[in-house]
């Protein structure tokens, strides 16, 4: 769901989906592989997820990346292999407290840990046609938006986020927000599934009656007034939450005290979505901040992580009902998941070729076109 | 094993088998998949197995297909995926119950549970470019043959089971027979391994001591008199089970009642074989009949379903011994799945091109030639 | 780890190690099971394993042998495949007693066990164009070396281990040793994997601490003497072990009585390496012997049986200390594994395309030199 378009997004025909292959198929998936997942900005959490002084592996577009904070706060990203023989030089067991240099634990091959520099080759005396110079680590680029920690695969990364209303969170204080929930999942689902049934709201009616109670329009299977035939930008927009809620929480109220910027508009939305292809979604409301991270597993499976984001001084509030909040978006987050896995099966049909889209489906097909350039434009 | 022949079908030469990679092979097997088991037709059990007014889901060739018994008894067979964006129609968990609508449960389009007919979109309003009529379900082809339901998923299904001796069963009250007892087992093995098991009788002596004391022929190894050297045409056949004995039971006395209206060279043949490839054969006997359905589940993997039938007093009558009936078989049945993993296993050695037909493998012969036919013929 | 080389061996360059893809790509290892494993002689472990009068199953580069040893204690093996149609001769249940012929379970065909003739054909009945001659079970060639049985699949074996030293154990009473232990683990890496690293000892330091203690050269990441800078020949070679040591165990104690016949070069060696591509490494110490057997099972697992050989008067002395002996290599061989699983890992990278070698890794050189001869002399 994007934030409210300025007048009606419907498509005015109905065009055809991607292909069923490209949500099986062990061929395609590779290609995306390479030309969307090691291309593009990914997000591996929250600046403050891992402390100073200390290394950590995480996956990043199927390869193992060592990701490094030293004692000034400061992060790298390097490829998880020793330019000596591959050995992998940071193993599950491995992680934790670390020091200026990440040396290999086979032949003590050591690297600087801030420019992944070759310090030294163990007992290993090189003859002089070695040059350390290129036995460097693989570095991966870094990058810290809003508080949250993107690595980039790509030689030459690309702009971060363009076209996608990242201006929208700038009333947010992003960066003083500390995790209150974590929940992880994993959906026996193409990812591409997941971000369709992300961006309509046809379903909404029929899988989340609790959502749809609390976003009125959702019940009628859009997700703003300016879908409706009978909108007019003179209209405007009313509050988008049901009289009296104020936030994406069990009973509506807010968790604590509304975040202290935000503009009327804001607070009418009732929900803020900034989407960031093809990794992440924030939304964010008037009292807490929501993000969920996509990562592919396999062609047919999808790990999810979906954190809340509140004020330190929300979190130590007396009487500060955690489940009240996370309980909500839980329970939606459940209800696409199975939508999603649901949708999966279908596919295999030997008779599936392709489906059709409905104009209220216009974000499926933005996210189509996104995806297609994306592969046409892939050098490798 | 086929109905008794009226000369010796011994072969005049010693031919060679299909090439061991049909029996493994990825991609014979995907072939395979297209060109018998998707053109031809598949049974998926009796007609009765199914209450009036409900949906169930089978699979056949490897799709999943919803098969819709409606209130008058009537069925219909649809591919299980919608139109819209492909998404299954009826989960593992939502077959049961069914009214006249079939509506996919994601984006509430319903379709006609009769004719495929798509009667609704739900909350979307598709523009006028969209084609109702190209959006119905994709039907499958059935038809009920003595109380069976057969499927086939060809745009133009071939003719019923030709020269497949179909009319051999004329004299049994086939639509009247109910089910007494199902075994269900999955074998390691190609789907044609058991088929070629099934079409000689040159183990029996070595793998079925109980079966070659009720059919005295089968301890030479051969599965009719005329197989013998010092047979000739004039010399008739004899009752085929030892004397005394009437069926396939562990005492070889008949369950119950004899049938009325066999002939009494069916009532001597003692068994009367069916085949129906690739996906079923039937055993008639003068007191029960039995059906076995195979199912390839993967190029090494095939299910079986066995099934008993009989009329309904059989079953009812005072004293009447199920495990008496249904063991014999069942021993048989296990004795032939050990074989058919055992001869899987061995085709994989690097040194196993082919092997070598015999003269009492006759059946198999044709059974090979049916599949070779099968496989040319295909369009895909 | 190589026998004691007459001169300094280092490399006078750094070479590129194998491409990535030769430790897990699929294609690769095909390749190499047929032009390597298939090619070259295989060992099955020790000549006493096997009783005589019995038959027994054996994996070679992936078929299925079995190997027959009749009660004068000559050994034959076959292709564990039936000529008639393929089925497994002997199942994993059915390996013990055998008498003269190999009858096939499935339909009694019969091979001679000694030259495979085929003797019967069971029940069926041959026309004159079948060959007994042209179904005579596949033989696998077999020798016996210092009491090893090895196995080649080959229509014509190569030399027997041609340029790998094996006179190094014509000193030791080979075929008068019996196993006294046997160790076996599986390993998550490819085999190739597992000789690299026994070809060197850079990383030995860091890897083996109680092996370093044990061999103070191996404290230095060197094999031998003459790998550093300061040795020349006129120097000769001081005893390898620490100073009071004389063998492979947690004391340095020997675990009996010397061997007789070995020279004092021996004795000062401490350990005495045959190396037979691909197969086996032999490790010949005063008191006892020590075989790896190196087994592929996958592109990445790896199958190791070591074996401790000794004289019988050995192992039935009062007082003798089986863990003293054992604990000691299989300390080392669990450090190994581990840092092979870790090399393993870390090839898998994107950015892992080739490593470099270093001039202490020369053994490694020649490893990659006859692996390549190897694929290229490949005819298959």
């Amino acid at each position: 769901m994007s934030p409210v378009p300025p007048q009606s997004p419907l498509l005015d025909h109905c065009p055809e989906t991607l292909p069923a292959s490209a949500y099986y198929d062990a061929a395609w998936w590779a290609r995306e592989q390479g030309a969307i997942w090691a291309r593009n900005w990914v997000c591996s959490g929250r600046y403050d997820r891992q402390a100073r002084g200390t290394i950590r592996r995480i996956s990043v577009a199927g390869d193992s990346v060592i990701l490094l904070r030293d004692g000034d706060g400061a992060y790298s990203a390097f490829h998880n292999t020793c330019r000596h023989r591959g050995a992998e030089l940071c193993g599950a067991d491995h992680q934790g407290h670390s020091g200026r240099l990440i040396r290999c634990p086979y032949h003590a091959w050591a690297y600087d840990g801030r420019d992944g520099r070759l310090v030294s080759t163990g007992f290993a005396t090189p003859t002089a046609d070695f040059d350390k110079s290129q036995h460097r680590l693989v570095p991966v680029h870094l990058m810290d938006w809003n508080g949250f920690i993107f690595l980039c695969l790509a030689d030459q990364p690309p702009e971060f986020a363009p076209d996608m209303g990242v201006a929208a969170l700038d009333n947010w204080p992003m960066r003083d927000l500390v995790s209150g929930h974590v929940l992880q999942t994993e959906l026996a689902c193409n990812w591409k599934i997941f971000w369709e049934n992300y961006n309509e709201c046809l379903h909404c009616p029929g899988i989340h009656p609790e959502l749809s109670d609390m976003v009125p329009i959702y019940r009628k299977g859009i997700m703003s007034e300016p879908e409706s035939p009978d909108w007019s930008p003179k209209a405007g927009l009313q509050p988008a939450l049901r009289p009296g809620a104020r936030s994406w929480t069990m009973s509506g109220q807010p968790a604590g005290p509304e975040f202290a910027n935000l503009t009327q508009a804001e607070r009418d939305a009732g929900h803020n979505f900034v989407t960031l292809y093809p990794t992440m979604f924030v939304v964010a409301h008037v009292d807490y901040v929501r993000a969920v991270i996509v990562t592919p597993l396999a062609p047919e499976r999808t790990h999810l992580r979906a954190e809340w984001l509140f004020l330190p001084e929300t979190l130590a509030a007396p009487g500060f009902d955690l489940a009240n909040v996370t309980d909500f978006a839980s329970i939606v987050l459940q209800q696409d998941g199975a939508a999603c896995e649901m949708n999966q099966r279908g596919l295999h049909s030997s008779r599936y070729q392709a489906g059709t889209l409905m104009p209220q489906e216009f974000d499926i097909y933005k996210f189509h076109q996104w995806v297609l350039a994306q592969m046409e434009t892939d050098q490798g």
